[in-house]
């Protein structure tokens, strides 16, 4: 950044202004945007699909390694991620943030492009949003709203006995890429004069600074006419998100180690720091990958998608949640999330 | 509060099924509530109308005087006030928190308690929501969505020359509400022992710590079967609001001192602070009264109303904004809003 001009310069209203000049609808269902009390969204026939998150710093993200326009991009994309979990298209963003401070126009147009960046490669609006000071860190408060047509939603209770369980995508890379942050920010505060060693770590660093929303999955079940029986997004890790699409199908599953979906660089990471990559998968979180089960008779459907792996399948509640690894044996699948791993 | 509850004892799921186990639904358009990735609304034939607030401790409030069942409420308030604002009905909310471990699950509760107490004086539904960590303070952010007929809504830019400005309620009483708490605040900081002194001040305390939304007035809007030209909600102050007003319709405005509402209990706390009640009633926020304009035909559908005032009216945009004050003088009106009283 070459100059800094000072949020108060501008005042709540102008700073909005100058955040929101540049929006163009893409979606004919974005009736009124940002300037008025409220926005308008025209969603006849259709139903509107509704989420929200909100990003904590110190607490979701570190700005000590985070680029501001990685982070307004991530913002809404993790919020658009839960929009596609219930088989529906993003239409809509309102964003509030707080601030402090000590964050210059410029770096929130940083932060800004990023999230501009994540509407036009979804394609959706911004239309809406509160702009206030903080006394303390950043936080972010994003909803989304998405059209679905009636009755096509899916939920996470809609699994059956025998289902096949699927996941998008490949597990346990953010949160090794979180790891190697992590770690070369604790050298960094302890040797400031030490480069950080990120050489070939592009991979796991994208995922956590950088995930996508798989949007292509949704379009593929269009495309191939068939609808998973349940389905949510993978935010807290797989374990914690297995246990909620059991609990409310009111199921069991079996799932099987050696079919659970490791990237070669993410399971090369692992090794690094002496982690079980397998437990990575398990139980990091952030990966934004779909979790979905489907029916015996639509494997056919999915058998061709090099982005689907089947890792499983329901079972009855009574047998309970269970892995099978390599070596042949079977544990108990319990919910070490991404909580989990943040408290430890 | 008799008992303490950590709220690790329950672990986010278990505190956002706490939270929510009693939500029953109000509105047809309530598809899906909270429990999955997203909540579903049907808009069937009308436009769904979007608004969104933050609220920071330490910004917007401060938990030393305001209770958290009020705060719960007020937070819901505030974004139900932006949706009557667009002439809309509301009929669902989203609640996101970030709170901070020293708050217990019975003061969530008691938060709570506030939210749901709003939600059912308005008769709309609690849809989804986050809960985090905050490592700081309590932050809180509300999306409200309502609905309207299609090209029912009416924008700030709609005012036309000629039209009456008019404004619900009373103005300047929250402001008074917030001078009187933030005197008493100081003096038990100072002196711990001297009790509160807040005899005869139930009024301006309740408009800052519980205000309600002009439901009322959009009602009455509907009855009487006519539509104001422009309106909006006053969260930041009368002037702010309507230089918005004339901003976005490109008019200008006067205003007569003499015709401004004020509650005989806020000039009474006026004059013990030794601030002028038109300061007050001009600059102070968070009375949460509608300000909205009408076509001058219109006038005899609302001069029997004792809940709305005509203070003014539109004029050509070169003749700026102005009030005429009780001893004949003319001031340009300029925005000191509520931030601007905040950051003296």
């Amino acid at each position: 950044m070459d100059s800094r001009t000072e949020i108060s310069s501008l005042g709540e209203f102008g700073l909005i202004d100058h955040l929101t000049a540049n929006i163009e609808f893409q979606n004919a269902s974005s009736i009124l945007g940002v300037g008025d009390d409220a926005a308008i969204v025209d969603h006849f026939g259709r139903q509107t699909v509704v989420s929200t998150d909100m990003l904590v710093e110190g607490v979701h993200f570190d700005l000590m390694y985070t680029p501001l326009k990685h982070l307004g991009y991530k913002s809404v994309v993790v919020n658009l991620s839960d929009i596609y979990a219930m088989n529906a298209t993003p239409t809509q963003i309102t964003m509030s943030i707080a601030v402090s401070n000590k964050f210059s126009v410029e770096a929130l147009d940083e932060f800004y492009e990023g999230v501009y960046a994540a509407c036009e490669r979804y394609q959706v609006d911004l239309i809406g949003g509160d702009t206030c000071t903080s006394r303390t860190g950043f936080v972010i408060s994003v909803t989304a709203l998405g059209e679905v047509a009636p009755g096509s939603f899916v939920q996470r209770s809609g699994a059956r006995k025998g289902d096949l369980i699927c996941v998008s995508g490949d597990l346990g890379g953010a949160f090794l890429g979180l790891t190697l942050l992590e770690r070369e920010k604790k050298i960094f505060l302890e040797h400031p004069a030490v480069q950080p060693d990120l050489e070939n770590e592009q991979y796991v660093v994208g995922r956590l600074l950088k995930p996508e929303a798989r949007q292509d999955i949704i379009r593929f079940f269009e495309l191939q006419q068939f609808l998973p029986t349940s389905m949510m997004d993978i935010s807290d890790g797989l374990s914690s998100e297995l246990l909620h699409i059991t609990s409310k199908s009111a199921l069991g599953c079996i799932i099987y180690e050696e079919k659970l979906p490791v990237h070669e660089d993410a399971r090369q990471a692992a090794f690094k720091f002496g982690l079980d990559p397998t437990a990575c998968a398990l139980s990091g979180g952030e990966d934004y990958e779909l979790l979905f089960t489907i029916r015996q008779e639509d494997h056919d459907k999915i058998v061709l998608n090099e982005q689907i792996s089947v890792i499983g399948y329901m079972t009855e509640p009574e047998k309970g949640c269970h892995i099978y690894t390599k070596g042949g044996n079977q544990f108990r699948i319990t919910a070490q999330g991404w909580n989990a791993f943040k408290e430890q």
